[in-house]
């Protein structure tokens, strides 16, 4: 480690996240689950997400994209399924409140959904499946995103990297048995933004250029596409993702969506959409046992891990050895508060 | 067209099917569905999964590994979620007599989910998917299969191929927008063991040997495990499938079940799981519009197609040609019925 880098302790980090958030605009009330989510996500060691993006959250709220205050609405269409307009605020109060209402259902009736519209960056979407996980719940997430994929054969990106991910809970109460969190593309976007602004190469198989073939220059990647993991499956898993958020939620498809990049006051206006389930109710209570033997024939390989089993990992020796931050990054974040 | 292959109307090979399935024991009760899946899949080009498999469907049936008589049972859990127990029968007369409950509640509470557990290979996913978005419904379906897959970095297979399918309902009455059906693998399993019993290679990066290094000899291939499409990535798709069947389900995992293989009489007791989701109700009327404008960024762009373009294209030819069948094949269908 560096002179220019710092190490913060959890609680130094939940304070810096809070008041950057509180200081740039964010309203406390709709602060508190948004800087426990950033918080875990730094804690994962998944650092693109964490400190890296609070940066750009807070000019988006300086700039007006984003609405700090405003509070979520949650539209009850059945007793099963939830729309919630987040009115061009932040993505996690909105996920939170509609949450509130998505838990007791899904336990009552074993299946809930839950769609979010005039929404704005998840960021790292296994906190929000994860935290329904921590509730008993099986949970399946998706956000869909500013376009970087085109579809196999094309140049143009029509799709996001449009993440999804997949909890499942442990027996025991209020924790995880394992996490699945992964982008329809070979890499996240940010991992080819990095290295751009840091100005290194990338590896052919990350992304493409504007004519549709493979680049080791991340600039040119960014200009062109994003190269979608194991070709037309990893486009068909983006394309599931912009179904279920740009269609069934009715949010913005990817090229309609204000960029995240730009600090023009436009919303980005994407969405997400949350499948909690009941394991106990349609499993007729084979859930836990089927996902500890399933786990352990995984763990027992030698080589092998869960799909969570780094950011666990991370969260034990980050929650000790601090979380590392530039000084750079510091003081700006600082700024903000 | 060599000699040895025949040309089969529709109609005909719709006759050969249901002759074969009942002449080996289903009842026509149970056979009716699964004809039109199985023909479905032969006019979709998908040959492997047709008339391929139809033979291996009466050998079992014949053996007593699948009852073809016995009538599934669907448990209502609540208004939305139903548990189908296909009693080792095959899986298509499941989730036949299962939809008739969750295409109504899918409809009425904009989301609904059914698991089958005790059941049999569901053949082409997509066909139940599709089913359910000619009824007007945003489909998911998820069934898992025996072991060909190994966690990245390991050796031993733990979960099938598992394919998930995901069918986006057209604005027009009984038609499909798109629709996507991926396996896990690179390749399907039945590519290999199809190249392994007409002793060809296989491409590297299909199948990984019993040491975990890719082959081009598809009987190590067999023997070893299936690659998982992009890596960990497709392991993930894999896993989530497999805790969707094998514990939401509760229905046996890959490595409990019995074998497609062998003619033993012991029953292969996978699982299925389908969600359904009404489009209009989650999306406040923009579902459509989304779906539309999504299907045309991609088919606008030269090289690039829909998914199930390449299905869509082959039942128009083959319906028009006939289907092809191997005259060997088709004797052997000859003789079960």
């Amino acid at each position: 480690m560096g002179d220019d880098q710092l190490r913060l302790s959890p609680k130094a980090a939940r304070k810096l996240i809070h008041d950057a958030l509180t200081g740039a605009g964010t309203s406390p009330r709709n602060a508190s689950y948004f800087t426990e989510a950033i918080l875990d996500t730094e804690l994962s060691g998944l650092e693109g997400h964490g400190f890296y993006w609070l940066q750009y959250y807070c000019e988006h709220l300086l700039s007006g994209k984003v609405d700090g205050k405003v509070r979520a609405r949650v539209k009850k269409l059945s007793p099963v399924a939830f729309r919630v307009d987040a009115r061009n605020g932040f993505a996690h109060p909105a996920i939170e409140k509609g949450f509130e209402r998505l838990i007791p259902a899904a336990k009552k009736y074993g299946i809930a959904g839950m769609a979010v519209h005039n929404s704005y960056n998840a960021a790292t979407l296994g906190y929000h499946t994860g935290f329904l996980a921590k509730h008993g719940l099986v949970a399946y997430g998706f956000t869909n995103a500013m376009p970087a994929i085109a579809p196999v054969g094309g140049r143009t990106p029509v799709i996001g990297t449009n993440p999804l991910s997949f909890a499942v809970p442990a027996r025991k109460k209020g924790e995880i048995a394992f996490l699945i969190d992964q982008s329809a593309s070979a890499v996240t976007w940010t991992s080819v933004k990095r290295a751009s602004e840091e100005g290194r190469t990338i590896p052919l198989g990350w992304a493409l250029d504007a004519e549709g073939q493979p680049t080791a220059d991340p600039v040119k990647g960014l200009a062109g596409s994003m190269a979608p993991s194991g070709g037309y499956k990893g486009f068909g898993q983006g394309l599931i993702v912009e179904v279920m958020c740009a269609a069934l939620a009715g949010a913005l498809r990817g090229p309609e969506m204000g960029s995240f990049q730009d600090n023009d006051g436009k919303p980005i206006g994407c969405g997400q959409f949350f499948i909690a389930l009941a394991p106990d109710m349609f499993s007729g209570g084979a859930f836990h046992k089927q996902v500890a033997a399933l786990a352990k024939s995984i763990t027992a390989q030698q080589g092998a891990r869960l799909p969570n089993a780094r950011r666990t990992e991370m969260q034990r020796r980050l929650t000790k050895e601090g979380l590392p931050i530039s000084r750079a990054l510091f003081d700006r974040l600082v700024s903000f508060a």
